[in-house]
């Protein structure tokens, strides 16, 4: 009998504990007032310190989650990476992500990594569901990581694929985006709803008809370049996006985008906002990857059992806790360290350097967080983990 | 109902048309006579000209399949690339090779890039059957593509899982590896004839029980490290090795290393060897990737209807012919024009590099190859297909 309703069971999130508010950063990119604040939509951005990177947080997730939903890693018959990170030139993420399952003796875990830019995770997570429902399942558990530390600019934009079955914005109770930035989920959302009243949904009020009835003449490059039509179709998306896009943008404004991990932020955002509310509900997701591979999917939310419970997905992930301990870089301390131009070039450096040792200063991580302490000549990376507070001797 | 004996129905192969014998290379790089022929076990090494990269292979190789089998383009659902070579550090190879579904109007396919290191082809092949025999198949093809042309040295080196259920040299009429070069198969196939040996399994004769007996009393490390065991060993298995493992190192043995296409450039020979009279026969493929991700699996093959019989398979792919059509460089050009350094020098230069134009010189290239013309300053790679030589005002 084939597996039925495959899907996710369990969630872990990590992300840097250090972030700068978007307004500090405004002033002191040297920026008007506002641009990353309203002209983005963001709130703060978090930035990994020198001693974590996508392995020492995929480490700290993986181990994490294992422990805190009691799963004995023997349990996990499939890791795979989706990332957009490149650390190594040949080895994937998956093998060092290995240590901790060999450490408990299970070397025979299926899956690597899957990369297309932002795309990687949904990929990686189709793999799994794929892999429970084919042939090849031994009934473990399948992991998906999701992990990214990039350099690079955002140049990512999203494109809805007009050969796809059309979706309504009535579809479902949530939706939840890839998200470069928040700006840019606002004027999908908007999109959708000018979708909705240009092929006339049944569902579509007289008031939106009234008010985006006159752009649907625009043929289409026109239609997305019209900056009326822009702010009129925000206008009236604005209680729907309130409703049904909010709750999932809490974590992508404090942290800014993630990459592959980006969108599983979002949905982690709505089951911490919504929690066991979102029983019995339909969440649209639009995950994409520039090159470009992008699809939506939607998943049905049901409350389930402990420990794989709605409610204690939420509270494992305790997302509100890691928001508020946060170290604020201030004004002065940025001044004092590093120009945007410098911060890329370090961590270009950084990436794609070998033979040093980091300062190994774990002040400001979380006790059980791995952490990055040297690559070595041969760009070997080696990481440690933060001891608990409560040990002693160690 | 679910499918039922999900697995590969046609194959093409593209490798460079220009190589250097390995006699030339060994005067060449002034080595002790014999080093590569003999110490290696290799006969040539297949290189890219200028205007070959795993894009333009991968090109090649999706187009002629389809050509060949007639294959209509929409009949695809899934691509999925296996690579080891990071030539955009955010596309991925697939997006690449879309361009030739997107002409034909089919922009729906699933898949990504897969990447562990030349494990790479064999997840991405493992995640194609996965899809067929999951809910989420549509019904249409899964394609894989292995591309490779990578510039850092050999550091793999096989590890058998000590771990899984073991496996025979009696269990398979022949044998696939992936092969950095071929004296390691040589080594590996040697490896589990004393495997044989050592648990005493019933199909052991008693010469080889007689000549290798002595060995098993090594501890593990011991008898990996000892010349005595290495040499007694490969001596036991030549007819073994002759019968079983020969006919799949013909490419391998021609071409050096192909990183994750390498074991199925050696499936390929083994198909141009046997054709037909491999029907009803098992390969057992061993499938490796540094860092590392390893598999041990099996194919049943049967001759099939064509176009997917097992004798068209070998006509498509037609290695003899691309292998007697090569072009092969001389020392005085190889002296004139490069030594083993910038070699590898200008390898790293043309993969990371932009803003130039190739020579665009296509006159070694078969009619039908896809060849790169330009980087632009974006990192935006250009392609162009050598015209067949028929056609004519093109």
């Amino acid at each position: 009998m084939a597996p039925q309703n495959v899907g996710i069971l369990a969630m872990e999130i990590y992300f840097p504990p250090t972030c700068i508010q978007q307004d500090t950063l405004e002033n002191f990119d040297g920026v008007s007032k506002g641009k990353y604040t309203i002209g983005l939509g963001q709130d703060c951005m978090a930035f990994c310190s020198e001693v974590e990177d996508v392995i020492s947080m995929g480490l700290t997730a993986v181990t994490s989650l294992l422990e805190k939903y009691g799963i004995d890693a023997k349990q996990i018959g499939r890791l795979e990476v989706g990332s957009e990170t490149v650390i190594d030139k040949s080895k994937s993420i998956k093998t060092f992500l290995m240590k901790i399952f060999e450490d408990c003796g299970n070397t025979d875990i299926e899956g690597v990594d899957s990369t297309n830019a932002c795309y990687g995770g949904t990929a990686a997570l189709f793999n799994c569901v794929n892999w429970v429902e084919s042939n090849s399942w031994d009934g473990r558990y399948g992991l998906v990581v999701s992990t990214d530390s990039a350099v690079y600019p955002l140049l990512s934009y999203f494109i809805f694929g007009n050969k796809c079955k059309p979706f309504s914005m009535a579809d479902a109770e949530y939706f939840v985006f890839h998200s470069p930035y928040n700006k840019l989920v606002q004027k999908s959302f908007a999109r959708l709803v000018f979708d909705d009243v240009a092929r006339n949904a049944s569902t579509v009020d007289e008031s939106a008809k009234e008010k985006l009835g006159p752009f649907t003449s625009l043929a289409g490059d026109e239609s997305y370049q019209s900056r009326d039509l822009e702010k009129a179709s925000q206008q009236v998306a604005k209680p729907d996006y309130d409703r049904k896009v909010q709750p999932g943008t809490l974590i992508p404004k404090q942290l800014g985008n993630m990459y592959t991990a980006s969108i599983y932020a979002a949905f982690a955002s709505l089951i911490h906002n919504k929690n066991s509310s979102l029983d019995g509900n339909r969440v649209m997701m639009f995950s994409y990857g520039s090159g470009l591979s992008a699809t939506m999917f939607s998943l049905r939310l049901s409350e389930g059992k402990a420990p794989f419970s709605l409610s204690n997905i939420a509270k494992v992930m305790n997302i509100e806790h890691k928001l508020k301990t946060r170290t604020e870089v201030c004004y002065q301390i940025l001044e004092m360290t590093i120009n945007a131009c410098e911060r890329e070039m370090l961590m270009e450096h950084r990436y794609g350097g070998k033979d040093y040792v980091t300062s190994k200063d774990t002040s400001h991580l979380a006790p059980g967080t791995y952490y990055l302490t040297e690559v070595d000549s041969k760009y070997r990376r080696f990481y440690a983990k933060k001891t608990t507070e409560l040990a002693n001797g160690h």
